[in-house]
C-alpha cells in the first residue's frame, strides 16, 4: 500500500526527539511539499516538485493544508470516574487544597468515585474523552492510574488505562502511579504504603501482565517525600517499569534531581524549579514535562518555559487532563496556553507536543516526527501554517488525521 | 405551536438584566424542570411536577441536560479579512504595540486586508466564524465595523455585518466603529479624521439604512482622547446611534466617565479601571462588559472583575474576537477562562452571557434570561448542572441550540 499527500502548503518535518536548541524553534519547513507513505510508514517527503514517481494506490489532496506529526499527550490521569466541578467553584472562591480535602474533595474524591466503578465503567465514562482528544489530534497517549489507591484498585485502574486503548485506534501508553496520594486506609502511615504498593508479587503481576510501561510518583509535600519517591520508583524498576515524576508542582522538594539520578524519562511539571534542577536536567536526558494547562486551571505561576528553553532543554508539553486540576483535554488548546502563558511560539509548542513528548514516553525511534521509517501518524491542518494554528484558540483545525498510514476521519 | 422540555436536570432561570448583587451569583435554579414555548417565547417554566398540561404540538426530551438561555456576545469584531498569526508569533517573541504597528502590523493590516475585500468576501470570510459561534452556543452578536477607517469602506464593513445576520439563524447586531483607529491618510490629523466620520450625510445613511445601531470609540493613547471621543459619540447620537466605548484597555483614561456621562449603553475592556470609575458606573445604567479572552490571548493583567462585582455592578462578559488580541469565537471557552483567571464562578459568568450581555445591547426586555414573555433562545447542554460547563474547558456541552423556539441543531 502506497498513499501519497499532495498538495501541502505547509509540511512541519519535525525531526526526532529530543530536539532542543535552534532546532526546537526553527524545525525543517517545507512549504508546497508532499509526503509518501508506504507500509503505514513515512517512505518520502519533501518537495513537492522533488516527489517520486508513482504508482501510488490513493491519493490524498491535502488542498493548501498544513502536514504535522501526530500530536503525543504524554501525561495524563484521562482514565477515572466522577466530576469535581464543584470542587472547581469552591476554588474559585478562594478555597485551599487543605479546605476542599476536608470538605471529601481533592484526589480522594476521583478515589472514591473509581473504587465504586467496575472497569466497565470506567470505560465507559473515559471513552469520549479519549474519542475528542483523538479529534483533536492526539494520536498518542499517556494514561496514569494512581485514583485506585490499593494493590488491586491500581490493577484494576490499569485495565480500564489498557481497554480503552483497545477499543480505539490511538495508542496508549500506561503509567503505574500508585504513589498518587496516601489513601485514607494508610493515614499517618506513609511507608507503610508504599511498601503495599511495591510488594513484590504485585509489582510482578504488573510487569508479567504488560499493565504499565511507567511508574509515576507526585512528590510533594502532603503526597510523598524523595525518600519515600526513590523507594517507590526503584522498586518498580527492578520490574522494568521506567521512573518519570511529578516535579516542583507546589514547592522545590529536590524530585528533580532524584528523577536525573534515577534516569527518569520525564520530570513534569516543574513550576517551582530551580537553577540547579536546571543543571541537573540538562547533564540527563530526562525529558521535562511542562503542563500549563494545570497553571491555567488553577490559576497559580507557570513553569518558566523561557529559561528551560533557552537552558537547551527539549521542553515537552502536555495536557495533565485530569478531573481536579486540568480538566484540559485538547492538546491544541494546551498549545494556544503555552503560547500566551508560557510564551513558547506556536512551532515550539508543536515540537513539543510531538518529537519531545515521544521521548517523555521513550518512543522517539518511532513515533512523534516526519522522518523516513517513522510511523505515519499525521495530521492534516485546515489553516495554510502551523503558526495559525494555536493561534486561532479553540477553533478545531484538525480535518485528518492518520494513525499508521490509515486515515480515521475526513 | 407549542412545544414543551421535559426531563430538565436543571434550569437555570436567568432572570431579565441588568443582574448584580446576589442573583447575579445565585440565579433562581429549578432541578427535575419542564418549560414551554408557545409562539416562539418562553410561555412558562418550573419543578416538572407543576407543569401544566397539554397539549403540546412537540415534546424535547431533554434527557437530564441542562437548560440555559442562549449566549449574547456583546462585543466582537468577528467580521474581518485576513488573519494575523504572524504578529501572534511577534507579540509572543515580546514585540511591543509600536514595533508591530511599524512593521506594518496591528489594525492597519487589518484595515489593508479589508479594503482590498468586497462585501461578499467579507461575507465568506467571516461566516464559518459565525457559525462556529452559533455551534457554541451564541444565538445573538454583536460586530463592529472599524477596520474600514473610511466612510465609504466603514459602509462596506456595516454592509457586510447585517449580510452575515441574513444568512444565519443568528442575530446580529451592528456598531458603527469609525473611530477604532487613524487610517494613514489622516496621520496627524486625528481631528479631521473624527470629521470626516462624523459627517452629517453620512451618519444619515448609516441611520436612514439601519446600518448601525450602537457607534463605539477605541479611547485610548495612540488612538482617540477623551474629547475627540465624545465628539463622535455625541455627533453620533444625534442620529440615534447609542453610544458605546472601549475604555481603560491599556491606561487610565477616563473613558469611562465619558461613557456614563453620555448614558453609553456599556464601557468595554475596563482592566485599568479605578475607584472613580467604578463609583461612576454604579450610578449609572452602563454596562461593564470585561473582555478576558483579550488579557489571556495578549498575556496582560486581566481586568478586576470581582471589584467590579462587589461593587454591585452588572458585569458582562464577550469574546471581543478580532485577529489581533483575541482570537477567540468561543463564549464557553471564554466563560472557562473568566472562571481561572477572573474568578467567576460559572453561574456568574452565565449570567454575565446573557441577561447582562443583553442589557449591553438594550435587548433586556426581548433576550438574554428565562422569563415568561420572553424569546425563546436556549440552549440544550450536554451536562447535569451548570458549573460542568466552564469545567470541562474547550468541550463542545451544547448539544441543542433553539432560537425563536426553533430547533437548529441536535
Amino acid at each position: 500500500m502506497r498513499t501519497r499527500l499532495t498538495n501541502i502548503a505547509q509540511l512541519v518535518a519535525v525531526p526526532p526527539g529530543p530536539v532542543s536548541g535552534p532546532t526546537l524553534s526553527c524545525p525543517p519547513i517545507f512549504r508546497d511539499a508532499a509526503l509518501v507513505i508506504e507500509d503505514a510508514k513515512i517512505a518520502w517527503f519533501g518537495s513537492a516538485t522533488d516527489a517520486p514517481q508513482g504508482p501510488y494506490d490513493k491519493t490524498i489532496d491535502v488542498t493548501g493544508g498544513t502536514v504535522v506529526p501526530g500530536l503525543i499527550d504524554c501525561h495524563t490521569h484521562t482514565v477515572f470516574a466522577g466530576s469535581r466541578e464543584e470542587e472547581f467553584v469552591r476554588k474559585i472562591g478562594g478555597a485551599g487544597y487543605l479546605e476542599i480535602l476536608e470538605a471529601g474533595g481533592g484526589i480522594r474524591s476521583t478515589m472514591r468515585a473509581v473504587r465504586a466503578a467496575s472497569v466497565e465503567q470506567l470505560v465507559a465514562a473515559s471513552l469520549p474523552r479519549l474519542q475528542r482528544m483523538l479529534a483533536s489530534g492526539t494520536t498518542t497517549v499517556e494514561i496514569k492510574s494512581g485514583y485506585g489507591l490499593s494493590p488491586e484498585e491500581e490493577i484494576k485502574m490499569l485495565r480500564a488505562v489498557r481497554a480503552v486503548g483497545e477499543r480505539l485506534p490511538i495508542e496508549v501508553v500506561p503509567t503505574y502511579l500508585a504513589a498518587h496520594a496516601l489513601p485514607p486506609e494508610f493515614d499517618g502511615r506513609p511507608d507503610a504504603y508504599i511498601a503495599a504498593v511495591t510488594e513484590d508479587a504485585l509489582l510482578r503481576r504488573i510487569a508479567d501482565e504488560k499493565l504499565a510501561e511507567f511508574a509515576d510518583v507526585f512528590t510533594e509535600r502532603g503526597a510523598f517525600t524523595v525518600e519515600q519517591s526513590r523507594r517507590f520508583l526503584e522498586a518498580c524498576a527492578r520490574h522494568g517499569l521506567v521512573p518519570k515524576v511529578h516535579a516542583e508542582q507546589i514547592t522545590q522538594s529536590g524530585a528533580t534531581q532524584l528523577a536525573v539520578e534515577l534516569g527518569a524519562a520525564s520530570a513534569d511539571h516543574l513550576e517551582c524549579v530551580d537553577d540547579s534542577d536546571i543543571a541537573a536536567l540538562k547533564a540527563s536526558r530526562t525529558i521535562p514535562v511542562l503542563l500549563p494547562g494545570c497553571t491555567f486551571f488553577l490559576g497559580t505561576p507557570a513553569a518558566p518555559a523561557r529559561k528551560l528553553i533557552d537552558a537547551g532543554l527539549p521542553v515537552a508539553l502536555a495536557t495533565d487532563c485530569n478531573p481536579g486540576s486540568s480538566m484540559i483535554e485538547s492538546l491544541p488548546l494546551v498549545m494556544s496556553i503555552a503560547c500566551t502563558m508560557l510564551k513558547m511560539t506556536p512551532v515550539e509548542c508543536l515540537v513539543a507536543c510531538t518529537a519531545n513528548a515521544a521521548a517523555a514516553l521513550k518512543r522517539q525511534h518511532r513515533i512523534g516526527a516526519i522522518a523516513v521509517g517513522h510511523q505515519a501518524d499525521l495530521l492534516i491542518l485546515d489553516v495554510t501554517n502551523v503558526n495559525a494554528w494555536p493561534y486561532r484558540v479553540g477553533v478545531q483545525a484538525v480535518r485528518t488525521v492518520i494513525k499508521q498510514g490509515r486515515v480515521l476521519q475526513t
